[in-house]
């Protein structure tokens, strides 16, 4: 959850694009054009000098792909130095022959680069169901090395897939620093892990402790994060760390990945397909974090508060529902309280009709709509956030074609 | 749950118009236009010429309306004489006043009708928030007796929002009738109850087995049902009985009672709010029936696979992602088997893309989309259907737009 205790954090956060002094030491890029898609990149490599220590979370859908089961055996002895990204073709409901040809993928890259293919994370993105074109595939991968940057661009647009934005953020912690890339912007809300994300930092971090702190920053990032409640079958968050820029305290470097997390889980929604409005819901007064949890993942995931919220509609009554919904114990009117940004709409049983017209203007003028909930129950001390994205007419457009 | 016996039921479900014999005896209408909305009709009410054993069931809704308190009460003891709905305001966060007025309500009802204010229902949908003009609702609730009609009709035009058909079947069991109206296009996702949907028979039915009888009926029909998975804070069903047509074998209603309503449910998910297919999806092979609806409901609540039908695209793989994120242990790829209509697309870890276009054509030609998912997980004695519909940008359209 994201706590009071972080507005403190003043780490800035960089913003695409990120070059220099302000990308992690030791970590390179590679992409190339395979032959999954017609004629765009569709294969992304990360290549670390050094072996990294290493930590993922990955989706909990039950039907998932055949990278996921590969990769939580890879992730055993907390150890990575590559990371092999397949666009178009989601490698999911593949069977055996699936699988073969992720590890035929991961070997290959192992081979070229000299280094352990145990060490080799394979990931994939796309239409589920059919089988890579891995006859295509394998003799692309080959004298990596004279290809390899430090720029990441080219590397997100060979995985990206409905994406229109580059996403990448980073971070710096004394010495160290922390850069997230990612992909998606449909199909998105992750559980316990997320679309695809590779973080990578030269911060030395404990082998022990870097799946823990993995953990605690996605779970209030990405997991608290939806753009249309459908949960992809190859959700993956990966961090690897080189320890090039010496150890840094454990307590900033967790503070520094929260920051860098929450701010690309934002990139995300905002990316969201057809989406035009990023909405944050801010619960408070809840007796435990789970409720609040629960009621922000209610308001942001349903259509009626998404598409009122698209059209600038103050149609709090919405909110109302939405809440109401969850059925928790102990919901009640009397002590709800609700505002739009600065505005109030209803408290403790009495509406606040006057607002309307403001916050019809705050909806209309805002791309980032923050909605209060103070539920009332109890102090109202810390605050769980959620992060969507409003419901457009172009989000059906993109999704009712033709096997996108 | 939709069971296999079900199949041998041979009764006639009437579609409207319903006229004539094909109505219980015993139970009139009224409609006016009392001033809620600009310029339609806005006030019903059903009446019963004698007392009747009734049963209902409510939104599990937390933040409910103040009909539905009233409404719990007033069902105590199994009775009812009429029901009075307003609609285009939900009565729903009012407090106090709100409560006052539907009381108001009831009683002016009663003292025009000679009858007790204690069997006279209130009920109410529409936008959330407001107080219900009650100075304008009052002086136009008289004469009642001189306006009653055996035709439905115009009730049901006024109880109505955003629905653009009129919901009504029935039903014959013997020498008796089920009549079941209703009304709701949008913000449902019925928990143990639904939208506003009033039945009535001329069947003698007991009181003490009248609430079960309806929950099970329910729980086949409105239950299995999602537009949204917007939960309405008003959701009400209710059966009244009067006996006019003497006892009918408990066996045989029950059946009917099940027809009328599954009926009724495919009736409100074909008028859904942009709607241009209704989705049938059939689960077999699990392991309990709660797994079958949590998977029927997945699915039909999936953006990406209602997007997907409204476009006619064949993408199978968006099934398999909903079926999975929702985390039932044991699913897996070698069990499962997914058909669209007659056209099988997977199964048991083979997928049969020859049938893609079939497909295709099939999801064209058709408004109504039958899925079959057998899990494979246990024998596929027993069928759960659950009932949804596409998601187009019609209904972004009709419910991006100022408070609705």
């Amino acid at each position: 959850m994201r706590i009071k205790q972080m507005l403190f954090i003043l780490n800035k956060v960089y913003k695409e694009p990120i070059m220099g002094q302000n990308l992690p030491k030791g970590f390179q890029f590679f992409s190339d054009h395979v032959g999954i898609k017609a004629d765009q990149k569709d294969l992304g490599i990360i290549v670390a000098e050094n072996v990294c220590h290493a930590a993922a979370v990955f989706t909990k859908n039950k039907l998932c792909g055949v990278s996921i089961p590969i990769g939580q055996e890879k992730l055993h002895n907390n150890e990575l130095q590559a990371i092999v990204v397949t666009s178009g073709i989601a490698n999911v409901a593949t069977g055996a022959q699936g699988s073969a040809n992720a590890e035929a993928i991961c070997a290959a890259v192992a081979e070229d680069l000299k280094i352990a293919s145990q060490n080799v994370l394979p990931s994939a993105t796309g239409v589920i169901g059919p089988q890579l074109p891995i006859a295509k595939i394998l003799p692309k991968i080959h004298h990596i090395s004279a290809s390899l940057t430090s720029d990441y661009h080219d590397f997100v647009k060979a995985i990206s897939t409905t994406d229109t934005k580059i996403k990448a953020r980073s971070i710096k912690i004394g010495d160290a620093t922390i850069l997230a890339v990612g992909k998606g912007s449909g199909m998105i809300e992750p559980n316990m892990a997320t679309m695809l994300v590779y973080m990578m930092t030269d911060a030395n971090i404990e082998k022990s402790t870097l799946y823990a702190m993995l953990k605690e920053a996605v779970d209030q990032s990405f997991n608290v994060m939806s753009v249309d409640t459908d949960t992809s079958t190859s959700d993956t968050v990966v961090l690897m760390a080189n320890g090039l820029a010496g150890a840094v305290a454990p307590g900033a470097f967790q503070n520094g990945l929260n920051e860098v997390t929450r701010a690309l889980a934002e990139d995300i929604v905002s990316d969201a397909e057809g989406a035009t409005k990023v909405i944050e819901v801010n619960v408070t007064g809840w007796q435990d974090s789970q409720q609040g949890k629960i009621i922000g993942k209610a308001v942001v995931n349903s259509p009626l508060v998404k598409t009122a919220i698209n059209g600038a509609d103050p149609n709090w009554g919405r909110l109302v529902m939405a809440i109401g919904k969850t059925q928790i114990v102990g919901l009640n009117f009397e002590s709800l309280s609700l505002k739009f940004g600065d505005y109030l709409i209803f408290d403790h049983g009495n509406e606040y009709s006057k607002n309307l017209l403001n916050i019809e203007q705050y909806l209309k003028n805002n791309e980032k709509v923050s909605i209060y909930i103070d539920l009332g129950m109890a102090p109202a001390a810390e605050t769980v956030s959620v992060l969507g994205c409003d419901l457009s007419k172009e989000y059906v457009e993109i999704n009712s074609a033709y096997t996108s």
